[in-house]
Protein backbone atom coordinates (compact mmCIF):
# COMPACT_ATOMS: atom_id res chain seq x y z
CA UNK A 1 0.00 0.00 0.00
CA UNK A 2 1.31 3.42 -1.06
CA UNK A 3 1.88 6.58 1.16
CA UNK A 4 0.75 9.07 -0.63
CA UNK A 5 2.95 12.84 -0.44
CA UNK A 6 -0.13 14.52 0.62
CA UNK A 7 -0.66 12.03 3.47
CA UNK A 8 2.73 11.91 4.15
CA UNK A 9 2.44 15.62 5.12
CA UNK A 10 -0.06 14.93 7.33
CA UNK A 11 1.58 12.61 9.45
CA UNK A 12 4.40 14.96 9.49
CA UNK A 13 2.17 17.64 10.50
CA UNK A 14 1.15 15.51 13.52
CA UNK A 15 3.95 14.20 14.15
CA UNK A 16 5.86 18.31 14.54
CA UNK A 17 2.89 19.41 16.22
CA UNK A 18 2.97 16.82 18.98
CA UNK A 19 3.61 18.09 22.46
CA UNK A 20 4.12 16.52 25.73
CA UNK A 21 1.26 18.67 27.31
CA UNK A 22 1.01 19.88 31.13
CA UNK A 23 -1.07 22.81 30.76
CA UNK A 24 -4.20 24.11 29.47
CA UNK A 25 -6.12 20.47 29.28
CA UNK A 26 -9.91 21.07 29.87
CA UNK A 27 -12.07 18.82 31.87
CA UNK A 28 -14.37 17.10 29.08
CA UNK A 29 -14.42 13.24 28.65
CA UNK A 30 -13.11 11.68 25.91
CA UNK A 31 -15.94 9.94 23.32
CA UNK A 32 -15.51 6.36 23.40
CA UNK A 33 -15.17 5.95 19.70
CA UNK A 34 -12.08 8.66 19.70
CA UNK A 35 -10.32 6.61 22.96
CA UNK A 36 -11.05 3.22 21.39
CA UNK A 37 -8.64 4.52 18.04
CA UNK A 38 -6.13 5.85 19.90
CA UNK A 39 -5.85 2.64 21.78
CA UNK A 40 -6.12 0.75 19.03
CA UNK A 41 -2.76 2.70 17.41
CA UNK A 42 -1.22 1.86 20.45
CA UNK A 43 -2.16 -2.11 19.89
CA UNK A 44 -0.88 -1.91 16.25
CA UNK A 45 2.33 -0.93 17.71
CA UNK A 46 5.43 -3.00 16.81
CA UNK A 47 6.00 -5.71 19.27
CA UNK A 48 9.52 -8.04 19.55
CA UNK A 49 7.94 -12.02 18.59
CA UNK A 50 5.12 -10.10 18.38
CA UNK A 51 4.26 -10.32 22.25
CA UNK A 52 1.78 -7.19 22.43
CA UNK A 53 3.48 -6.53 26.24
CA UNK A 54 1.39 -4.04 26.97
CA UNK A 55 -1.99 -3.07 28.68
CA UNK A 56 -3.73 -0.12 29.62
CA UNK A 57 -5.87 0.99 32.85
CA UNK A 58 -7.95 3.95 32.39
CA UNK A 59 -8.02 6.47 35.31
CA UNK A 60 -10.68 8.96 35.54
CA UNK A 61 -12.41 8.98 39.67
CA UNK A 62 -11.36 12.07 40.75
CA UNK A 63 -10.28 10.92 44.19
CA UNK A 64 -8.11 8.38 42.53
CA UNK A 65 -6.09 11.14 40.44
CA UNK A 66 -5.78 13.14 43.60
CA UNK A 67 -3.63 10.44 44.86
CA UNK A 68 -1.75 10.06 42.24
CA UNK A 69 -0.74 13.93 42.09
CA UNK A 70 0.19 13.38 46.17
CA UNK A 71 2.72 11.59 44.77
CA UNK A 72 4.01 13.84 42.03
CA UNK A 73 3.89 16.33 44.54
CA UNK A 74 6.30 14.14 47.06
CA UNK A 75 8.30 13.35 44.11
CA UNK A 76 8.62 16.88 42.55
CA UNK A 77 9.76 18.17 45.76
CA UNK A 78 12.61 15.48 45.70
CA UNK A 79 13.63 16.13 42.40
CA UNK A 80 13.76 19.65 42.60
CA UNK A 81 16.66 19.54 45.46
CA UNK A 82 19.14 18.35 42.60
CA UNK A 83 19.04 21.65 41.33
CA UNK A 84 20.57 24.97 42.64
CA UNK A 85 19.83 28.67 42.78
CA UNK A 86 17.74 29.76 39.70
CA UNK A 87 17.81 26.44 38.41
CA UNK A 88 15.84 25.47 40.80
CA UNK A 89 13.44 28.21 40.91
CA UNK A 90 12.70 28.03 37.45
CA UNK A 91 12.21 24.02 37.76
CA UNK A 92 9.71 24.62 40.41
CA UNK A 93 7.91 27.71 37.98
CA UNK A 94 7.73 25.08 35.80
CA UNK A 95 3.94 23.24 35.49
CA UNK A 96 4.83 19.32 35.50
CA UNK A 97 1.78 17.59 34.98
CA UNK A 98 -1.61 17.62 34.40
CA UNK A 99 -3.19 14.95 36.54
CA UNK A 100 -6.32 16.21 37.78
CA UNK A 101 -6.81 18.82 35.57
CA UNK A 102 -6.57 16.52 32.08
CA UNK A 103 -10.04 14.15 31.34
CA UNK A 104 -8.24 11.35 32.52
CA UNK A 105 -5.14 8.85 33.13
CA UNK A 106 -3.53 6.23 30.94
CA UNK A 107 -1.58 3.61 33.29
CA UNK A 108 0.55 2.53 30.37
CA UNK A 109 2.50 -0.96 31.79
CA UNK A 110 4.21 -4.05 30.33
CA UNK A 111 4.00 -7.95 31.28
CA UNK A 112 7.29 -9.02 30.46
CA UNK A 113 6.13 -12.48 30.98
CA UNK A 114 3.26 -12.52 28.15
CA UNK A 115 4.07 -15.07 26.14
CA UNK A 116 6.76 -16.93 28.63
CA UNK A 117 10.22 -16.34 30.11
CA UNK A 118 12.00 -15.91 26.92
CA UNK A 119 10.71 -15.53 23.59
CA UNK A 120 12.01 -14.40 19.82
CA UNK A 121 14.59 -11.12 20.10
CA UNK A 122 14.69 -10.82 23.39
CA UNK A 123 16.74 -13.78 24.33
CA UNK A 124 20.11 -11.65 24.24
CA UNK A 125 18.03 -8.30 24.76
CA UNK A 126 15.44 -9.10 27.10
CA UNK A 127 14.53 -5.21 27.87
CA UNK A 128 13.35 -5.10 24.18
CA UNK A 129 9.91 -5.84 25.93
CA UNK A 130 10.06 -2.41 27.57
CA UNK A 131 10.79 -0.97 24.23
CA UNK A 132 7.76 -2.66 22.34
CA UNK A 133 5.61 -0.84 25.30
CA UNK A 134 7.42 2.74 24.40
CA UNK A 135 6.44 1.93 21.32
CA UNK A 136 3.08 1.73 21.54
CA UNK A 137 3.22 5.05 24.09
CA UNK A 138 4.30 6.61 20.92
CA UNK A 139 1.73 5.32 18.70
CA UNK A 140 -0.87 6.61 21.36
CA UNK A 141 0.27 10.34 21.67
CA UNK A 142 0.75 10.40 18.08
CA UNK A 143 -3.18 9.28 17.35
CA UNK A 144 -4.39 11.18 20.27
CA UNK A 145 -2.35 14.44 18.59
CA UNK A 146 -4.44 13.54 14.87
CA UNK A 147 -7.53 13.48 17.40
CA UNK A 148 -6.36 17.20 18.67
CA UNK A 149 -6.30 15.33 22.31
CA UNK A 150 -3.33 16.21 24.45
CA UNK A 151 -1.18 13.86 26.21
CA UNK A 152 1.38 14.40 28.35
CA UNK A 153 3.97 11.27 30.31
CA UNK A 154 4.09 12.22 33.67
CA UNK A 155 7.58 10.52 35.64
CA UNK A 156 7.95 12.32 38.29
CA UNK A 157 6.57 9.89 40.18
CA UNK A 158 7.27 6.13 42.39
CA UNK A 159 5.23 3.95 40.36
CA UNK A 160 4.95 2.24 43.17
CA UNK A 161 2.09 4.50 44.07
CA UNK A 162 0.22 3.15 41.13
CA UNK A 163 0.84 -0.18 41.64
CA UNK A 164 -0.60 0.14 45.15
CA UNK A 165 -3.41 2.15 43.72
CA UNK A 166 -5.02 0.55 41.17
CA UNK A 167 -4.15 -3.08 41.94
CA UNK A 168 -1.65 -3.81 39.46
CA UNK A 169 -0.04 -7.60 39.67
CA UNK A 170 3.58 -7.40 41.08
CA UNK A 171 4.91 -9.32 38.03
CA UNK A 172 4.01 -6.44 35.93
CA UNK A 173 5.97 -3.38 35.09
CA UNK A 174 4.98 0.07 34.96
CA UNK A 175 6.17 2.28 32.12
CA UNK A 176 4.23 5.47 31.60
CA UNK A 177 1.75 7.49 33.69
CA UNK A 178 -0.05 9.74 30.64
CA UNK A 179 -2.54 12.45 30.95
CA UNK A 180 -4.91 12.72 28.16
CA UNK A 181 -7.60 15.33 27.55
CA UNK A 182 -8.26 18.09 25.09
CA UNK A 183 -6.47 21.05 25.61
CA UNK A 184 -7.17 24.97 24.91
CA UNK A 185 -4.28 24.65 22.33
CA UNK A 186 -1.08 22.77 21.61
CA UNK A 187 2.26 25.02 22.10
CA UNK A 188 3.88 26.17 19.29
CA UNK A 189 7.33 24.91 20.90
CA UNK A 190 8.23 22.53 23.93
CA UNK A 191 7.60 24.00 26.79
CA UNK A 192 10.84 23.39 28.27
CA UNK A 193 12.27 25.19 25.36
CA UNK A 194 10.53 27.82 25.73
CA UNK A 195 10.78 28.69 29.16
CA UNK A 196 14.73 28.58 28.71
CA UNK A 197 15.45 25.09 30.44
CA UNK A 198 16.84 23.41 27.45
CA UNK A 199 17.30 24.51 23.60
CA UNK A 200 16.62 21.89 20.59
CA UNK A 201 20.10 20.07 19.90
CA UNK A 202 21.48 20.43 16.15
CA UNK A 203 20.18 17.68 14.30
CA UNK A 204 24.01 17.36 11.89
CA UNK A 205 25.63 17.06 15.52
CA UNK A 206 23.65 13.69 16.29
CA UNK A 207 24.27 11.86 13.15
CA UNK A 208 27.16 9.62 12.30
CA UNK A 209 28.59 8.37 8.96
CA UNK A 210 29.59 4.35 9.29
CA UNK A 211 31.65 5.26 12.22
CA UNK A 212 30.59 6.85 15.36
CA UNK B 1 -2.70 23.73 15.04
CA UNK B 2 -5.74 21.76 14.32
CA UNK B 3 -5.37 18.26 12.66
CA UNK B 4 -8.14 17.78 10.21
CA UNK B 5 -10.16 14.64 10.33
CA UNK B 6 -8.77 14.00 6.39
CA UNK B 7 -5.25 14.73 8.00
CA UNK B 8 -5.95 11.91 11.22
CA UNK B 9 -6.87 9.48 8.77
CA UNK B 10 -3.37 9.77 7.06
CA UNK B 11 -2.02 8.89 10.11
CA UNK B 12 -4.02 5.99 11.20
CA UNK B 13 -3.31 4.79 7.23
CA UNK B 14 -0.10 5.17 7.81
CA UNK B 15 0.44 3.11 11.29
CA UNK B 16 -1.92 0.66 10.29
CA UNK B 17 0.35 0.12 7.42
CA UNK B 18 3.38 -0.05 9.57
CA UNK B 19 5.71 -2.74 9.35
CA UNK B 20 8.54 -4.57 11.36
CA UNK B 21 10.21 -5.53 7.51
CA UNK B 22 12.80 -8.31 7.21
CA UNK B 23 12.58 -9.27 3.39
CA UNK B 24 11.65 -7.71 -0.11
CA UNK B 25 14.44 -5.47 0.13
CA UNK B 26 15.53 -3.05 -2.32
CA UNK B 27 19.33 -2.41 -2.74
CA UNK B 28 18.60 1.66 -4.39
CA UNK B 29 19.98 4.20 -2.08
CA UNK B 30 17.46 6.26 0.18
CA UNK B 31 18.06 9.93 -1.12
CA UNK B 32 19.88 12.23 1.27
CA UNK B 33 16.59 14.41 1.29
CA UNK B 34 14.54 11.12 2.29
CA UNK B 35 17.01 10.60 4.80
CA UNK B 36 17.04 14.00 6.64
CA UNK B 37 13.03 14.08 6.84
CA UNK B 38 13.03 10.81 8.78
CA UNK B 39 15.75 11.74 11.19
CA UNK B 40 14.31 15.06 11.79
CA UNK B 41 11.27 13.17 12.68
CA UNK B 42 13.14 10.65 15.24
CA UNK B 43 14.69 14.29 16.16
CA UNK B 44 11.09 15.83 17.22
CA UNK B 45 10.03 12.55 19.52
CA UNK B 46 9.12 13.73 23.28
CA UNK B 47 12.39 13.43 25.49
CA UNK B 48 12.57 13.59 29.32
CA UNK B 49 13.52 16.92 30.42
CA UNK B 50 14.06 17.90 26.91
CA UNK B 51 17.35 15.78 26.68
CA UNK B 52 17.39 14.08 23.49
CA UNK B 53 19.72 11.52 24.37
CA UNK B 54 20.02 9.70 21.07
CA UNK B 55 22.64 9.60 18.20
CA UNK B 56 22.64 7.88 15.16
CA UNK B 57 25.10 6.34 13.05
CA UNK B 58 24.54 5.75 9.21
CA UNK B 59 26.12 2.20 7.82
CA UNK B 60 26.21 1.68 4.40
CA UNK B 61 29.73 0.04 3.96
CA UNK B 62 28.98 -3.89 2.77
CA UNK B 63 31.86 -5.20 4.44
CA UNK B 64 30.70 -3.74 8.35
CA UNK B 65 26.93 -4.87 7.27
CA UNK B 66 28.57 -8.40 6.27
CA UNK B 67 30.18 -8.64 10.20
CA UNK B 68 26.92 -7.61 11.59
CA UNK B 69 25.11 -9.71 9.93
CA UNK B 70 27.60 -12.58 11.25
CA UNK B 71 26.91 -11.43 15.06
CA UNK B 72 23.07 -11.91 14.08
CA UNK B 73 23.65 -15.75 12.62
CA UNK B 74 25.26 -16.46 15.68
CA UNK B 75 22.29 -15.09 17.84
CA UNK B 76 20.15 -16.63 16.39
CA UNK B 77 21.68 -19.47 16.28
CA UNK B 78 21.90 -19.44 19.85
CA UNK B 79 18.12 -18.05 20.54
CA UNK B 80 16.80 -21.15 18.36
CA UNK B 81 17.69 -23.55 20.91
CA UNK B 82 15.41 -21.54 23.73
CA UNK B 83 12.31 -23.24 21.17
CA UNK B 84 11.52 -27.11 21.21
CA UNK B 85 10.50 -29.48 18.16
CA UNK B 86 7.87 -27.80 15.58
CA UNK B 87 8.42 -24.56 17.13
CA UNK B 88 12.34 -24.54 16.46
CA UNK B 89 11.68 -25.37 13.35
CA UNK B 90 9.43 -22.84 12.48
CA UNK B 91 11.90 -20.40 14.18
CA UNK B 92 14.75 -21.60 11.85
CA UNK B 93 12.80 -21.05 8.84
CA UNK B 94 11.46 -17.17 9.60
CA UNK B 95 13.56 -14.30 7.86
CA UNK B 96 14.52 -12.05 11.17
CA UNK B 97 16.52 -9.58 9.36
CA UNK B 98 17.54 -7.69 6.08
CA UNK B 99 20.79 -6.70 7.14
CA UNK B 100 22.63 -6.77 4.30
CA UNK B 101 19.77 -6.78 1.55
CA UNK B 102 18.51 -3.46 2.70
CA UNK B 103 20.10 0.03 1.63
CA UNK B 104 21.11 0.96 5.10
CA UNK B 105 21.21 0.25 8.71
CA UNK B 106 20.90 2.97 11.13
CA UNK B 107 22.34 2.64 14.61
CA UNK B 108 20.33 4.38 17.33
CA UNK B 109 21.37 4.87 20.68
CA UNK B 110 21.55 6.34 23.96
CA UNK B 111 23.58 9.22 26.08
CA UNK B 112 22.14 8.84 29.38
CA UNK B 113 24.52 12.01 30.69
CA UNK B 114 23.64 13.68 27.73
CA UNK B 115 22.47 16.59 30.08
CA UNK B 116 24.05 15.42 32.90
CA UNK B 117 24.21 12.28 35.71
CA UNK B 118 20.64 13.65 37.09
CA UNK B 119 18.03 15.84 35.29
CA UNK B 120 14.29 16.87 35.06
CA UNK B 121 12.11 13.98 35.09
CA UNK B 122 14.29 10.76 35.57
CA UNK B 123 15.43 11.14 39.19
CA UNK B 124 13.12 8.56 40.14
CA UNK B 125 12.73 6.58 36.95
CA UNK B 126 16.43 7.14 35.07
CA UNK B 127 14.97 4.52 32.32
CA UNK B 128 13.23 7.48 31.02
CA UNK B 129 16.09 8.45 28.93
CA UNK B 130 16.23 4.91 27.33
CA UNK B 131 12.27 5.62 26.72
CA UNK B 132 12.80 8.64 24.88
CA UNK B 133 15.04 7.14 22.56
CA UNK B 134 12.66 4.31 21.91
CA UNK B 135 10.15 7.32 21.06
CA UNK B 136 12.77 9.04 18.58
CA UNK B 137 12.72 4.98 16.60
CA UNK B 138 8.75 4.86 16.24
CA UNK B 139 8.76 8.00 15.16
CA UNK B 140 11.27 7.18 12.55
CA UNK B 141 9.28 4.15 11.88
CA UNK B 142 6.04 6.17 11.34
CA UNK B 143 8.47 9.02 8.85
CA UNK B 144 10.06 6.20 7.13
CA UNK B 145 6.18 4.79 6.19
CA UNK B 146 5.11 7.53 5.51
CA UNK B 147 7.83 7.90 2.88
CA UNK B 148 7.30 4.59 1.57
CA UNK B 149 10.41 3.06 2.82
CA UNK B 150 10.92 -0.33 5.39
CA UNK B 151 12.12 -0.34 8.59
CA UNK B 152 13.07 -3.52 10.20
CA UNK B 153 14.62 -3.48 14.00
CA UNK B 154 17.38 -6.52 14.73
CA UNK B 155 17.29 -7.52 18.53
CA UNK B 156 18.82 -10.52 17.72
CA UNK B 157 22.41 -9.48 18.27
CA UNK B 158 24.67 -8.89 20.90
CA UNK B 159 25.11 -5.12 20.32
CA UNK B 160 28.70 -5.12 21.73
CA UNK B 161 29.44 -6.11 17.67
CA UNK B 162 27.95 -3.24 17.05
CA UNK B 163 29.81 -1.29 19.86
CA UNK B 164 33.33 -2.30 18.58
CA UNK B 165 32.77 -2.28 14.84
CA UNK B 166 31.15 1.10 14.66
CA UNK B 167 33.60 2.40 17.49
CA UNK B 168 30.51 3.20 20.20
CA UNK B 169 31.82 5.18 23.07
CA UNK B 170 31.31 2.70 26.31
CA UNK B 171 29.17 5.73 27.79
CA UNK B 172 26.61 5.34 25.22
CA UNK B 173 23.68 2.46 25.09
CA UNK B 174 23.48 0.69 21.83
CA UNK B 175 19.35 0.82 21.67
CA UNK B 176 18.30 -0.36 18.26
CA UNK B 177 20.03 -1.66 14.82
CA UNK B 178 17.16 -0.84 12.12
CA UNK B 179 17.54 -1.92 8.46
CA UNK B 180 16.02 0.76 6.25
CA UNK B 181 15.56 0.52 2.75
CA UNK B 182 12.91 0.53 -0.15
CA UNK B 183 10.85 -2.78 -0.49
CA UNK B 184 8.89 -4.76 -2.91
CA UNK B 185 5.93 -3.92 -1.09
CA UNK B 186 4.57 -4.03 2.57
CA UNK B 187 2.93 -7.21 4.07
CA UNK B 188 -0.87 -7.05 4.60
CA UNK B 189 -0.43 -8.11 8.92
CA UNK B 190 2.75 -9.09 10.58
CA UNK B 191 4.89 -12.21 9.44
CA UNK B 192 4.51 -13.82 12.78
CA UNK B 193 1.24 -13.44 12.44
CA UNK B 194 1.01 -14.90 9.25
CA UNK B 195 3.68 -17.59 9.89
CA UNK B 196 1.44 -18.73 12.62
CA UNK B 197 3.69 -17.86 15.23
CA UNK B 198 1.83 -15.45 17.35
CA UNK B 199 -1.83 -14.18 17.11
CA UNK B 200 -3.20 -10.46 17.93
CA UNK B 201 -4.87 -10.15 20.93
CA UNK B 202 -8.04 -8.50 21.06
CA UNK B 203 -7.72 -5.33 22.83
CA UNK B 204 -10.59 -5.41 24.51
CA UNK B 205 -9.15 -7.95 27.09
CA UNK B 206 -5.70 -5.31 27.41
CA UNK B 207 -8.25 -2.35 28.64
CA UNK B 208 -9.30 -2.21 32.88
CA UNK B 209 -11.48 0.70 33.41
CA UNK B 210 -10.37 2.62 37.14
CA UNK B 211 -8.40 -0.40 38.29
CA UNK B 212 -6.20 -3.18 36.93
Amino acid sequence: MLISEQERDALYKTLFARRDVRRNFRPEPIPEEVLQRILMAAHHAPSVGFMQPWDFVLVEQPETRASIRDGFVEASGMEAEIFEGERQQLYRSLKLEGITDSAMGIVVTCDRKRMGEQGLGRVLNPEMSLYSTVCAIQNLWLAARAENVGVGWVSILDYEVLRRLLGIPDSVDVIAYLCVGYTDGFAASPDLEQRGWQDRLPLSELIHRERW
